[in-house]
């Protein structure tokens, strides 16, 4: 269909920049000689493939770009907001300790019914776009460590600094899932909408295993980039 | 809810192996003593978890294991096949000589308006889950590398027997998109399912660019794995 190169052309040469609006079906009819039905169909199309996307009530706009995270280098959110000329924003909604299940043991590398130390926080990585990250630290390697989390730590300065952790390899898992109802109210997306779910196993520069954690972004906003 | 984390518990303790038919619902409500209804909600919120998976007419199946894929060797479909010790599985859907638009032309670092072969392949990861690939290559770069190729050409050893071209760095991009009717028949997923829309440059033992590759794999069935 012509229009809907056309309209790619034009998205591709920045006439209709990045999250602009793009004209009225009434204006692209005229705009392109074609009928209205026609656009129509091109702009679903758009839409369904990405380059559009429709904000009820308010119109069609360019897709923004997307956050694009160095999945080397995925340890540290605090590095990344910095590198960004930005601050942090993070919020920890869940700090509770609990017993490991089998799971949680064998990810952790602790007996199962050991206790382990959950903070779940929510961190803004640009306006309107947030990720969810639940990391899971063993009590006995990290003790008090959840007396210590606030709104403002960097569990890397943290780790390193109370407890002399220092951190070596990571193992990153990139899965994409349905948005449960818990994560699609923290990350703000629709329920059962596809998002990233990335399970992270870090260890130390000697090797053992450090902690673990699940981080949730929307699928539709972050791009993950991986150069060797 | 108790029932749902007692057959998250049943399957991760492989009592329902992955792939298997879970028990009906009536079944069910028998074995957890719950309800009818929170037996259906149970498993409705499993579905949306991807722990289980309904198979239309066929009832509800536990979530087949994952394609997993090490993003920091995805250069090589022909290795990944033989160190699972199966054949390649390779089908050329489309071989053509284009003209380089601009996108094309940043992306392989040659003119505008110069000559590409456009490679498209689908690939058999496993039974039932195929990725679709789109290469394209600079025709001054490799002549008549549209008459050599076939369905079990390796490319990697292509280039490098008949062009002497040994491969360096790569850099990979990874997105979620729609599928849009071709992608979705092409791989077998829904129009406006999510998929994986993996954009890589391949770099030469030099630096330069070789090539450049769009690969699509369903987001429900394709795992990633990065290891620093």
């Amino acid at each position: 269909m012509q229009i809907k190169k056309q309209i790619i052309a034009d998205i591709e040469s920045h006439k209709y920049p990045e999250g602009s609006q793009i004209p009225s079906e009434g204006e692209l009819e005229q705009k392109y000689g074609v009928s209205r039905i026609t656009v129509r169909r091109a702009v679903s199309e758009l839409v369904t493939e990405n380059f559009l996307v429709k904000k009820q009530g308010r119109g069609t706009y360019v897709q923004q770009p997307r956050m694009v995270r160095n999945l080397l280098s995925l340890d540290s959110y605090t590095h990344y907001r910095e590198s960004l000329g930005e601050r942090p924003e993070r919020h920890v909604v869940k700090n509770e300790i609990v017993m490991a299940d089998s799971r949680i043991a064998e990810e952790l590398g602790v007996a199962e019914g050991a206790e382990v130390f959950t903070l779940g926080r929510v961190m803004l990585l640009s306006p309107g776009n947030s990720g969810y990250e639940e990391s899971i630290y063993s009590v006995d390697l990290f003790p008090q460590l959840n007396q210590l989390v606030n709104d403002d730590s960097s569990m890397t300065k943290l780790l390193k600094e109370r407890y002399g952790a220092t951190m070596g390899k990571d193992r990153n898992m990139i899965n994409v899932v349905s948005a449960t109802t818990e994560i699609a109210e923290l990350i703000n997306v629709g329920v059962a909408e596809p998002v990233y779910q990335v399970d992270k196993t870090t260890f130390s520069n000697t090797g053992s295993r450090l902690y673990h954690s699940t981080m949730f972004y929307d699928a539709r906003k972050v791009s993950f980039v991986v150069e060797n």
